[in-house]
């Protein structure tokens, strides 16, 4: 492996990112365009090509060292045929995203969604280090997760396994944007708790979020911890139900290990603490005793090294 | 493989079953013991054996060609270790059965639990026979499960996952014998559906199912058949909590297959069919178009065959 890298591109709504790394994870280049979505397909591929380009010629890297590049995107997406199937915030439809990739590189091309990829980067360079059987649930606008089984990454039939976002935890609950009710991204999100406090406002609740004019997820967390009834209540009731998702998780997968990261991970104690009582309170002792329940270690980085990951994994 | 055969031990708390078999399903032999759980560790060993001993015998099968043997017992156990842990129903704690019945006979011996037998069963003989990803659901008594995820078996870091009679569907639900309140097991379990019935013929509800002495699943599905309001009711909430439990497992695995067995899929129609009205109401359609929801194949050999499988893909 000595003196081999690997590409990542982080695809997103508003930038495209991409890296030349070492299979050891360190960052040789890294390079940075906006997407605009709205100049359509063609454009934002010529624009990864570009990315790409511009990322090998900054790292100084022999072009030859070079193995293979991962894509990391919003899903849903097919993994395996290389297909963005629809994403809200790109302008792929049905597009194979991989194939002229390739051609262009001439080396393999993987893409996968980047809860997925996130999955994996925190497996390779992050707090799954060394383990077997992890899953990563990131919590921030939406729910997502990805999971490592047996050392490889696990899509599932349409590679939409660990949709758990979408995993139902209250049967008459709020209506999500899929379409079901009471899915655990309408009750335990950052969306969710931002609009838990508008509606407590919203019905006159004595509460200084009322002081706000937008109300995210991170006013509820700082009014909740200087003191506000109406805040911390809010999270009760969402981190409840957050950790009533990890505790099917858990009796589901057996994992040695659940990674939360995203926005609302940021909490920090008053998040993990209350999802390991949940989840003390309704996994197997046998489960929950050999289940670590920490925070994702990478940081801004996430998206590409998740990306860098993907190639590493994929190239072994 | 041309002449090779394995050995299945189905050990349950009333009977040894043990069955010599060829790689490709038929049964040579079968023969069976009480399990006289009573008589402690060392007797129901010994019995386990000779159960082996005679179906040798009886298949007339040179010894040379039979190449493990797999042994499906009720859990919590540890495959990797060879171990039961502990369970009501059988004398052993913390014991190791692989290690003698290894060294009796001189062949690999592998142990699973009786959910996950039943799973390798239903993938290499039953229903779930050329798929790659399937969960098998079993709904009796108790609920329990156990995966197929890319054509090896799924036994997560404590061999528990699939523990899925216990993820928590409602989380104020009754109390299941876990501990933990809400667990499907306490809701869409055949023990739930008699509980639910004999308090509603307590509540003196206008129902048939006063008519009974002691009441089961089975009474409240033929009276259900029959037209009884108060049974229909019955049966529809734990077929919808049921659904909702087979629904987050599609939405977690992404399985291609869902295989339900047990006495409760018994019901037949009724069960798949609300079952599978659940899941088109709360799954993606990309899933649940994807996924097919069948009833298991193996009937009576369930147990035996499972073990049989299991030794079949262990030996692979």
């Amino acid at each position: 492996m000595k003196n081999k890298y690997v590409i990542g591109v982080d695809l997103g709504g508003t930038k495209i990112c991409g890296a030349v790394a070492s299979f050891s994870g360190e960052m040789i280049s890294k390079y940075t365009m906006p997407t605009r979505a709205e100049e359509g397909e063609e454009a934002v591929l010529e624009r990864i090509i570009t990315v790409i380009e511009k990322a090998i010629y900054e790292s100084k890297v022999d072009e030859k060292e070079i193995v293979s590049i991962g894509i990391g995107s919003p899903g849903p997406l097919d993994a395996k045929k290389g297909k963005i199937i629809t994403t809200p915030n790109l302008p792929f439809k049905n597009f194979n995203i991989v194939k002229p990739v390739k051609n262009k590189f001439n080396i393999p091309v993987y893409l996968d969604n980047d809860a997925n990829a996130a999955a994996i980067g925190e497996y390779i360079f992050g707090a799954g280090k060394g383990t077997d059987n992890m899953i990563f649930v990131t919590v921030s606008t939406g729910i997502g997760g990805g999971a490592i089984l047996n050392g490889k990454i696990y899509r599932g039939n349409t590679c939409n396994a660990l949709e758990i976002g979408h995993m139902t935890i209250e049967k008459n609950g709020p209506r999500c944007n899929c379409g079901n009710y009471g899915c655990a991204e309408a009750l335990a999100s950052g969306t969710a708790i931002a609009k838990f406090a508008k509606e407590a406002v919203e019905k006159g609740e004595k509460t200084s979020l009322s002081n706000f004019e937008k109300i995210t997820a991170y006013e509820v967390f700082k009014e909740a911890e200087k003191g506000d009834l109406v805040a911390q209540n809010i999270l009760n009731q969402a981190l409840n139900y957050l950790g009533i998702c990890i505790s099917n998780i858990i009796t589901s997968f057996d994992p040695e290990m659940v990674i939360i990261g995203g926005g609302v991970s940021k909490g920090g104690s008053i998040v993990f603490d209350k999802v390991k009582e949940v989840v003390e309170q309704r996994c197997f002792k046998a489960m929950w005793e050999n289940t670590k329940i920490v925070p994702a270690v990478l940081g801004t980085d996430a998206g590409v090294m998740g990306a860098v990951a993907l190639a590493i994994m994929e190239s072994k």
